[in-house]
């Protein structure tokens, strides 16, 4: 069953592995397509055979051909992600992991992401977006427009601007919106409440895997995700994750997306490592879970249920032309009605831009502690043990030489002294992996959050801007004005919102960090008393 | 009561004070000599007054001009010591404290001392050596011969030969010697052993304290020791502990003398220096105590009693005018009578020469160990946790920031980490005084005598091969052959009962400061365990 097709992106393939060097234009004879993530085997015209990527060709003579595919691994350029590419990904690449490479040297990008939430041009395109059964969300089949296609690294942006400007002043079509997201006050506060959670739900990830395809060409690790509602597990790859977190980035621009641990290059299939990013996502996935809106966003739905890979491109479509993005979401936010003052309001923003600022420093210099304290424990602190250990240990050794075959009760303690202290050693090796490494996980989860309110808090600023320009300018168009405004307190009840999600997340999920370590260390310096207790009684 | 007094010695005095310089043979009129510490006050010929030290000169027309008095306060020589001087000290010191500045500056020469140990040049000038009353020791009125004038750096210097064959070949004069000291055997063994100690006694240093003279024109400490068998208080100065081991030196070289602490320039009347060098005199003075021949020795006997200035100068000069001193000690010691074979004996020696080098390696590996610890924990490990208690501290207090008056248990437990690390920090500091401190000055003194031991077993290697000479070209002479014979294995009896004495004391004394040592640290963890633990319950 074999077809033509034709090479739409050069592509150079590794020497002395089963890839084959193509050149856009040329056409080649596809002789098997089940090779698996992402490959095809075929044969060039000079009738050399070999494996190259899917996505790199078209189907000659396809009677419907999809839209022009992206070539998910670009040419070399580290700074390249999804959310800034000018191309549009129409390509399902449920299997295509032959890039995890590429994926893994793109590097420490999320933070540029961070900052780079509101931004969005709405096109024309209508696609329907796919019913998924999530539990007590009714069915959300939303009819929306729109593609992400591009993101700025600053806020400030003229697309920035225009997203909030099209929204604020209602010139952003009206979006069919099937499930409203409440905002309740509290007491006389301007604070928003983003409605509680009604079902709370976990999800657990699991045995994290080495996997191999193709012959062991290619190898990449798969978590298990299990959430509490479904009890069905699901396999999802860090490439998989970091798709969603682009997904949720460009559609959450007035909500803070935890981040993904970084993209790394070396040591990926170590054992320590695998484990560490496990723990690391399922810190991500853990704020998703405990967060009102993101825990029932249909993306992440999508994410944590869909098993079939039909399905699964289905939902990437759909979530990749979702319109309801950016300040655009804010469509499907219902808030109190009561009008908010500025007079009221702007001197707490200013105060909270301050607050929020305050403590990005404070986690991240904690965060730098903590990660500085891990790597000491690993080698200074264990070193200087050691170093005590083996001084008192030699020192004991040195006793016996005399002996004459005779016991030494001294030499037999001294020398347990030093194992014992070597023995400690070793515990501060082992115990950062108890105490300061979960630590710096959720302290990352806290950074890639109060690095978001800022931008947010930015956007309620820029709201009521735009509000007191249309003030000065439109008297008397009433209808107008007073849409502007409702459109702006909207934004700042989900600003509000937001920050009062943060203040209890740090009251109950980060106290309880900071109780977990404090536990931990606790549990250290006890083994740390037992040792010694142990090594003193044998004194006697 | 004026009188004159010609200038031995040019004295430059030091501009700005009330000290006055004079020349050699200048004549000056001394108008007070109850300044104190050494110091006269006098006119000289230009009728300028001042004060000058009361060494540099001698009275003029007086009956019973003492001999010749050396500077204690020598011409600029930071090498200078008692031992190496090449003038006997005739001078009355008692009070002379105007040198102290000098004795602080001579710095770290004790270890050079300690390889010096075996050297004496006996001279024909007879002192009697004062009754001191020392209990149960008898009455010690010993007459003895000879001035140590002179210390070889090297032990196998011709000054260590000839006292050593003088001794061996009994061409020494034979000495009254008014107690035995012995050595018994144990079991079939070689080991000999020193008699046990029949009264033992403690001595305990208390309240350093620093005193000024000449209207705060010097000071000093002046450290304030008790024997347990007098219960009577003397007090004594570095100096004078400094005389007497240059005095211990000089008399024992088959006997390992424990060291004094480093002299020291800076910081000497600083509280933790004068404190840490009182616990370092009593680890001296601890060691003096326990050893059989040490503890009864007059000398030091003279040290711990002496309450009268008279009685201390006439001990003083008694002590310097010892016989019985290097080689010559050992016609005190009563051996066993049984022979001892060269061929059971050489190995041991050699065995042991090892084992004491190791030994003194190992010490001072763990010494090391133990300086770098305690500079840690005041600096490394307190700045750690500083860092940890300052970076939970500043992320509580950043929690308030927002609270608007309201108390937020998330900042007051967060701040309680931090103010709990930072507690253990200063607790770091604060323990080095408890376990790593002690340590070392307790291995500060094995080190000392590790590394007098194997001078002393190659004194014994010296014997034996003066014995073995003797036995090759004195056939015949059986009484002679039996002197040597009997003088050699009183040598080898004393070498192996003080590496008895060492093993003793590193099974007893040094088992115990390491069981102290560990009990220390144990507590120092436990105290860390109590705060996490408080610190743990507020989260509650």
């Amino acid at each position: 069953m074999s077809f033509k097709v034709r090479v739409l992106y050069d592509f150079q393939g590794e020497p002395g592995t089963a890839e084959m060097s193509i050149s856009t234009g040329e056409t080649l004879t596809v002789t098997r397509t089940d090779v698996g993530d992402g490959w095809w085997e075929g044969i060039n015209s000079k009738k050399q055979s070999g494996l190259f990527p899917e996505a790199y060709v078209e189907r000659i003579a396809a009677s419907n051909p999809p839209s022009i595919p992206a070539p998910v691994l670009q040419p070399p350029n580290p700074q390249n992600s999804w959310g800034e590419s000018q191309q549009s990904h129409h390509d399902d690449d449920w299997d295509d992991d032959w890039d995890d490479d590429t994926y893994s040297e793109i590097g420490n990008n999320h933070t540029t992401n961070q900052q780079s939430i509101y931004s969005n041009e709405p096109n024309q395109n209508q696609l329907s977006y796919s019913n998924v059964d999530i539990p007590n969300m009714g069915n959300n089949s939303i009819d929306n427009k729109g593609t992400v296609t591009k993101k700025s690294l600053n806020i400030f942006s003229s697309y920035v601007k225009s997203g909030l400007e099209g929204y604020i002043l209602s010139t952003s079509p009206t979006l069919p919106v099937s499930k409203k997201i409440h905002i309740y006050r509290e007491g006389d506060e301007i604070i928003g409440k983003w409605e509680v959670i009604s079902n709370p739900y976990t999800v657990q990830i699991t045995s994290p895997k080495k996997a191999t395809k193709m012959g062991g060409l290619k190898s990449f690790i798969a978590y298990q995700l299990t959430p509490s509602f479904s009890n069905v597990e699901v396999s999802r790859r860090y490439k998989h994750f970091d798709w969603l977190h682009d997904r949720l980035m460009a559609k959450f621009n007035v909500i803070a997306i935890p981040p993904l641990p970084d993209k790394q290059v070396s040591g990926r299939y170590e054992e320590q490592f695998i484990e560490h990013r496990r723990a690391q996502l399922q810190e991500f996935v853990n704020y998703m879970c405990r967060h009102p809106v993101l825990s029932t966003c249909e993306v992440w739905i999508h994410f944590l249920t869909c098993t079939d890979e039909k399905q699964w491109k289905l939902g990437k479509r759909n979530a990749e032309r979702d319109q309801l993005v950016g300040a655009n979401f804010c469509q499907c936010i219902e808030a109190p009605e009561k009008e908010i003052l500025s007079s009221l309001v702007d001197p707490r923003i200013e105060e909270n831009i301050n607050y929020v600022t305050k403590m990005d420093q404070c986690i991240k210099n904690l965060m730098n502690t903590a990660q500085d304290q891990q790597k000491k424990c690993g080698n200074m602190y264990k070193r200087e043990f050691m170093k005590i250990g083996e001084s008192f240990f030699a020192l004991g050794s040195a006793f016996e030489q005399n002996q004459q075959g005779m016991y030494s009760k001294a030499s037999v303690d001294v020398k347990n002294i030093g194992s014992t202290y070597m023995i400690i050693g070793k515990l501060y090796e082992e115990q950062a992996k108890m105490d300061w490494q979960p630590l710096f996980d959720k302290l990352y989860i806290y950074k890639g959050i109060t690095s978001c309110l800022p931008d947010i808090l930015n956007i309620q600023k820029m709201s009521e801007q735009k509000k007191k320009e249309v003030e000065r300018t439109s008297q008397g168009q009433q209808t107008v004005l007073a849409e502007v405004r409702r459109r702006t307190d909207i934004i700042t009840y989900t600003a509000f919102a937001e920050l009062n999600h943060f203040q209890n997340e740090r009251d109950t999920d980060l106290r309880l960090t900071m109780k977990t370590f404090l536990q931990e260390q606790l549990n250290f310096y006890k083994n740390i008393v037992s040792k010694l207790e142990d090594t003193l009684q044998q004194f006697d």
